[in-house]
């Protein structure tokens, strides 16, 4: 598959329903080398999940039936969104640990939602029966080369603002937004993922050599916790690092990017960065790193109304 | 006095000490047209004040008995922070109406804080009988020209960061900030200055073509109510757009600006977008517009622990 050459063409696809968000270069942290930082969560429905969302919808026929997708919430927000803005129905499943600040966001863009017992898998189950029984579109949260496109259009985006790194850190739930870095770079920039160890779905699958199934709990469950990686994204992963950090690392990066640069973000948001903090990843000296900022849709939502 | 020199001269002072902050354009706010924002509520501080704070301390001899400022929270917690990073002492005097957030943010930065009854102007008289007494260096906190030119800086980089905007809308307080947007642009861009009509020294004193004592209040008071504009600022804005914005306005900004893009910032930071979004100012066809959003200690902090 041609992944640059798709990814400039999804990142045509979706001008002017996606939003450029901004950059910011960073000295401080505890750290004592610079951050560029992509301020991702500014994006539509607070995620890099829009991107994906569009891609998909922009580059098929959508059925009478609408779209369906199954989420942790930040996806199923951003295909809502992105389904109202192209005048589709759609029909959302999220898992309970989606939230209530995720829960009230999809609500309020209008789309019919269920919100189902147990995890992100328990939700992509009963999505998939629903596109059986009904012929709705699925956009898959993170494991279809659509959403993977639309992901990268993060970095082309990124590469065209003047990112300097040499190194990439960026958390995984299910491996879409990092599937599309992979593809984006081809190597022309290290990739590393991070994890919470209570969600390491790629981790385990790169120590196994095959998707395995993982437990998923911990602050940034309700965003990184996909039972299993995407094969996407595996087949792409192939021999990068890949670090762990605990909750206590990623609430004191989230706390640290709030008290530094007013900058609210949920707990995934603040997973990559958590990695440098805590020394999960150590760059080598004059190595520039940055850090993508992924998402913002923290819970309790601090001006729900 | 050459403003633009002296503005170039003070970037160059308070490169590293402060954040170049990020720029994006925007397509939303229920408005019909997109807006520039420079996110200024990123710097230290979670406000612009840090740029006069280490411009007015890189660029004189500090005494023994250190630095003294008065403030509405903002610029109290900037000249404690540029003073700690530069190893000096500091008191700071702050009205009641700081609020939990501005207050918590200044006595962590380790500056000796005294919080006075009132509102800015009693704060402003306790630091200048402080100064007297003791020989400290007052950092004023919008009407010096030290200040007047750090705050400048601001949008010295924002046309190096590609601003295209026609006219570009300010809060205002006391002026230090929309003075600095005159002093640098020279009418190269327009300046519509924001005010809450609940605190609207600027707006009054045009009125009367003179600055006069008002009375403050309103969300936005902790940030915007000085009871009378500063002298530079009064003579820099002769013939300028002066509007104003009520508090349902500037509490709908803030909300907006949150629930679209996940900035949260406080009501000062929202008072200028309040400005588009309630018709307060409506720019011509294919005017284009920007907005400083100038700062983000909300309170309650949401993070507070």
């Amino acid at each position: 598959m041609q992944w640059k050459s798709d990814i400039k063409a999804a990142a045509e696809r979706i001008v002017g329903h996606v939003q450029k968000t901004p950059v910011m270069t960073v000295t401080g942290f505890g750290l004592d080398y610079p951050v560029e930082l992509k301020l991702e969560h500014t994006q539509h429905t607070g995620s890099f999940k829009a991107r994906g969302a569009f891609n998909t919808l922009l580059s098929c026929d959508v059925p009478a039936a609408g779209v369906v997708a199954a989420s942790g919430g930040n996806h199923g927000a951003a295909a809502a969104h992105a389904a109202r803005a192209l005048g589709y129905p759609a029909k959302i499943f999220v898992p309970e640990m989606a939230g209530p600040s995720k829960i009230a966001l999809i609500e309020g863009i209008g789309a019919d939602l269920t919100v189902v017992p147990g995890e992100y898998a328990n939700a992509l189950a009963l999505a998939q029966t629903y596109e059986a029984d009904t012929g709705a579109m699925q956009i898959h949260a993170y494991d279809a080369p659509a959403t993977v496109v639309g992901q990268g259009t993060c970095f082309a985006e990124w590469d065209a603002q003047g990112l300097q790194a040499d190194t990439v850190l960026i958390a995984v739930g299910g491996g879409g937004l990092i599937a599309g870095a992979l593809a984006w770079f081809q190597g022309a920039r290290k990739v590393v993922a991070v994890e919470p160890e209570t969600s390491c779905a790629l981790n385990a699958a790169l120590k196994a050599g095959e998707p395995v199934d993982v437990s998923v709990s911990g602050v940034a469950a309700n965003a990184l916790g996909a039972r299993r990686i995407g094969d996407i994204c595996f087949g792409l992963a192939q021999g990068m690092q890949s670090v762990l950090v605990n909750d206590d690392a990623i609430t004191e990066a989230q706390q640290v990017v709030w008290r530094e640069h007013r900058q609210l973000v949920e707990p995934a948001g603040a997973t990559a960065l958590a990695a440098l903090m805590s020394g999960a990843y150590v760059p080598e000296p004059g190595e520039k790193v940055a850090v993508l900022v992924c998402g913002g849709n923290i819970a309790p939502d601090p001006l729900a109304t």
